[in-house]
């Protein structure tokens, strides 16, 4: 089985090209190939497979708009929706094996369509993610200020929902905190669980308003870290950065480079939508011939 | 550059086939390999190179006698000397390759010669790990009782050298014991470290003595966990397993299965020396096209 591995921002993923939905990728397969010391290891598979030969759950007008699929999974076999750093690795394998043209365009996901560009000869992935949902089905709006406890001490800060639940908290001191500690949020609140991002500013570029003339010039620097809801603390969250510069901007109108262990990342808030741009990088490609387990 | 990734009970590798010694192998290069997410991800790098044409370390006698020597490196980038699952993968490449003939021959480690065995037609790869070391250079001689406090709690067990320390414990339930407690041993029982092995008998088999006319017969199964030094709790350890047939079979004459977390280990005690079975896999192969960084 041919498969290549890379990563976006150090979340990795091995990519298995299935043009014509030949391959059948059982739950087992999945956890065989992400297993770090059995399998080739990841956090994640993409199957790169046409829309038309996949079962995408998508309506058949979404379905027709994207020539290809994203079909996901998460390192446990679960089906995974959409992952800012994993389609900006999928589109590099695309553009890199000359199966979509340089520039944007439309990959279709388990959460829906989703845009990505390109610069023609190379360089940093940017996908579409999407605004912030201003109230989601379940739980807290965007904006509202929540607390949260992470290993015996309150932590406040702001719900941002991107499809997913996210808390972020401007610290002092990113490095000071223990990300291993327990996080207890109020289930009124968060009722799925919360993904948690601690941020600080790095940069001195931290002005009230958006300079005017120049709406999406970058406003300044942030790092972060995540703590992602049933995972722990990882490397890069997409949603996650894309969730800091909501809360960081506070409005449209500018963009934020956001430091993740992983690397940079930088998130542009247009009055639509949330831009996110990066790294992604395919390290490896070959033959796989382990067994599944 | 090509590779191939590949494991032994758990313990993973990148395979490096580097025959004429053509490759520099950095240790920014062993390091990047080995990450787990921005690389390919293993435990070490194998480098496959002919010992003609490698920097061994070995004197011009031991050095004729090996065709092969394994050029093994830690995930850190630092250089390791012999390694019981290691090289049993390596052995499994060579003989995959049709670089080295089915049955017994001897491969070259910073560690000294070491010999091993693959069966016509396949199967567990053998590996002649040498004799416990009676009295080593520094430290306590094999079989000396020792304690340690494993987060608080004091073990006690029985000291064997395998060129590198351990302290043998046999528990009633290894799945009782949090190995990820801080481990505390005597600076004089221990001047470098230990490797921590916790067993317990699984099967019924457990005679006082060898069964007569038939020495090298399995005498038991039993559980192991280890925590390996520097390293913290592994999936599999070579020399792990063999202290423990060490202590467990008491004496030469017999053979001990020993399930690790990674999988199932034989080791037969004969009169001069421990040879060390198992699994051995090589799960992918091909061209890592990432960055040292």
């Amino acid at each position: 089985m041919r498969f290549l591995k890379g990563h976006g921002t150090g979340n990795d993923f091995v990519v298995l090209p299935d043009p014509d939905g030949a391959l059948t990728l059982t739950p087992e397969l999945a956890r065989s190939l992400c297993d770090r010391r059995f399998g080739i290891g990841a956090d994640g598979v993409l199957r790169v497979v046409r829309t038309a030969r996949a079962d995408t759950g998508l309506d058949a007008e979404q379905a027709g708009r994207a020539e290809w699929f994203m079909d996901h999974h998460n390192a446990d076999g679960s089906t995974a929706e959409m992952c800012g750093n994993g389609i900006r690795l999928y589109a590099r394998y695309l553009a890199g094996a000359g199966l979509a043209p340089p520039g944007s365009h439309v990959i279709a996901t388990r959460g829906g369509l989703r845009t990505v560009t390109i610069p023609v000869g190379g360089g940093d992935v940017t996908v579409d993610m999407g605004p912030p949902v201003p109230a989601p089905a379940r739980g807290t709006a965007t904006g509202t200020t929540q607390t949260a406890t992470l290993g015996g001490t309150r932590v406040r800060g702001v719900a941002v929902s991107m499809g997913n639940p996210h808390l972020v908290c401007a610290v002092e001191d990113v490095r000071s905190f223990d990300l291993t500690a327990p996080l207890t949020v109020s289930d009124e609140a968060f009722p799925d669980g919360v993904n948690l991002e601690i941020f600080e500013w790095t940069s001195h570029e931290v002005p009230p308003s958006p300079p005017a003339g120049d709406p999406l010039s970058v406003r300044g620097s942030v790092r972060m870290r995540v703590l992602e809801r049933g995972v722990g603390e990882t490397l890069s969250c997409g949603t996650g950065a894309c969730a800091v510069a909501v809360v960081a901007l506070d409005r449209p109108g500018s963009a934020l480079e956001v430091d993740v262990p992983g690397g940079r990342l930088v998130v542009t808030w247009t009055d639509s939508t949330l831009l996110l741009r990066g790294p992604a990088q395919i390290v490896a490609e070959g033959t796989w011939c382990g067994v599944v387990t």
